[in-house]
């Protein structure tokens, strides 16, 4: 009996794991980084941001194929004042930059109270929560911000700029999982707008522009030379525009629309830069940070709130750990021919 | 020949300012926390700040006539790790505890990379970017949190729990005035809603909520027993509970929702905490931050933005230093009167 190709196939996180490593190293990243782009893929995966799990993979190995990302760079750690680290990711990606520099900052903000990492010349084309949700799991309170590319309109104005700049944040909780947020500062995501566009359906006001920077809820009119709103109107914008000073002013990176791609087709991965701030929140005058969290979800929830950031993906990833990581046969069987199986 | 009771008359903003110091003396702060709030507020008018500007006189002194807030009270700065400040404001304002760590905070920065400022026991009752700009002028980047009361129903719930909670950012520019943006996170300022409510207005949609957590354009709606949205749907949720736990829960303050002054009648300024990060850009690989700033301004131009976050402040400030800082004569009379002049 065969499976049929949209059967689903369940995986375990280091099967997908395993596999995704061997597609990395494949195409031209060293081992590290194969692993660390790896373990960050089948995360997403595994707890339902299916917009960066395997449905990324074919961006990862363009931008690859076409030379325009580093999968072999090594990062260059700079440990530069008592609360400051900068690294050089040598245009590779931002993920193996903070693995290099963790350990590092990790004595810095235990020994400081805050530290901050400003990762530059890297490669963002992830999800941000991976970067912050295992420093809560350490106690500490971490906040992120990474530039992208170009496809953001400022509040006002009539022509992309921006990118789609996320801010994540993580905090311990007394209880259970870590609370995590992961947000980007545009009214909707770049694939979401291709999806409506492929579905032929029509946007909620207040999403994008057309070329000519007029209001349109017709997604094809956003991708043919529109742009993107920010979310929230004027504060959004400024959000995101304080997003490209952090991550892009600050550590030395490329603004979102700075880095000229045309010479190597294929390139899809935004070449910018990342800023992550540790707080170490028992330096604070609270009995216990986590505990106080505690407190202020309950009272979320008596207010209606019923679901906290980072639920659905918590309780996605517990269901992957008793069933394991559906994918369709088809999509699996893709998979292990780009790993050459 | 007399002047009318509407008529304006300019002060200078030392003139203003004297003014307010006397009266805040007058009504029982130390003259160390009457020169914080005087200066403060004179330049909330000056900038045309006006909700924060004189128009919050009466407020801080029916807060300090009901004994709710400690005029007098000494901040003590707790100098708890090399770049972590805690200030317990004692019961008094923010604004002398933030001044009172202003020097060791400076240093710690200098020499970290990056402080933190975590205040609590304090009252913040003023407009937040007064605390951020200056450290701009400094050549830092600011970044300022402080809850506040409970006014916001957080996405999705039906009752109110946070505060507008405002988010405050600062960063200096090669040319001229810092970059500066000072935003609540709730859709709509309370002032706001107030002044809908005695105009008679409806308001657009998304701002607010009636005491059964049904979604109002009635302002009066919203003030009896209603709550405010946050902006943005659940992403400014998201940030006014991460506003909630940087600033009270890290700091060891109160929730927005947890103070009660039912025995304090009068009481009007929330007693809760906040926090400040200093980051020194000249840590970090770009060869001027603040030259990185203007080449971001200019392409917001470009892309249409022609005004950036600060410049009607700055606008208005330049008109005042030219003018003076025109209050109407009635308006001078009251507060005049208050001075005991």
């Amino acid at each position: 009996m065969q499976a049929s190709h949209s059967d689903p196939i369940h995986l375990s996180f280091n099967e997908l794991r395993d596999l995704l490593a061997s597609i990395f190293e494949r195409h031209g990243t060293s081992a590290q980084v194969a692993a660390t782009l790896a373990d960050n893929c089948a995360a997403a995966q595994r707890d339902g941001s299916d917009s960066h799990g395997v449905f990324r993979i074919p961006g990862y190995l363009s931008s690859l194929g076409s030379g325009w990302v580093n999968g072999r760079a090594e990062p260059k750690v700079e440990d530069v004042a008592p609360s400051f680290v900068r690294v050089d990711a040598g245009g590779g990606f931002a993920q193996p930059a903070l693995a290099a520099a963790r350990e590092l900052l990790l004595a810095k903000v235990r020994e400081s109270g805050i530290a901050l990492l400003a990762i530059r010349n890297s490669h963002h084309f992830a999800a941000l929560w991976p970067d912050v949700e295992p420093f809560a799991r350490e106690g500490l309170v971490a906040l992120s911000f990474v530039n992208s590319m170009t496809s953001v309109v400022p509040h006002g104005g009539h022509s992309a700029l921006f990118g789609t700049n996320p801010i994540a944040f993580a905090a311990p909780r007394g209880q259970g999982d870590p609370l995590v947020f992961d947000l980007a500062t545009s009214a909707i995501a770049n694939g979401d707008v291709q999806i409506a566009a492929r579905e032929g359906k029509q946007l909620p006001e207040g999403f994008g522009v057309d070329a000519q920077g007029q209001p349109t809820r017709d997604p094809k009119a956003i991708l043919d030379g529109g742009a993107l709103l920010p979310f929230g109107g004027y504060k959004g914008s400024a959000l995101s525009m304080m997003v490209e000073l952090l991550a892009a002013a600050l550590t030395g990176g490329n603004f979102s629309f700075e880095f000229d791609w045309s010479g190597h087709p294929g390139a899809q991965t935004p070449w910018t830069g990342q800023l992550l701030i540790l707080i170490d929140p028992d330096r604070g005058a609270s009995r216990s940070f986590a505990e106080r969290c505690e407190t202020l979800i309950a009272r979320m929830a008596e207010a209606g709130q019923d679901r906290q950031p980072g639920d659905r993906r918590y309780r996605q990833r517990a269901r992957a750990e008793v069933e394991g990581i559906a994918l369709p046969a088809g999509e699996l069987a893709k998979l292990r021919a780009l790993a050459g199986l």
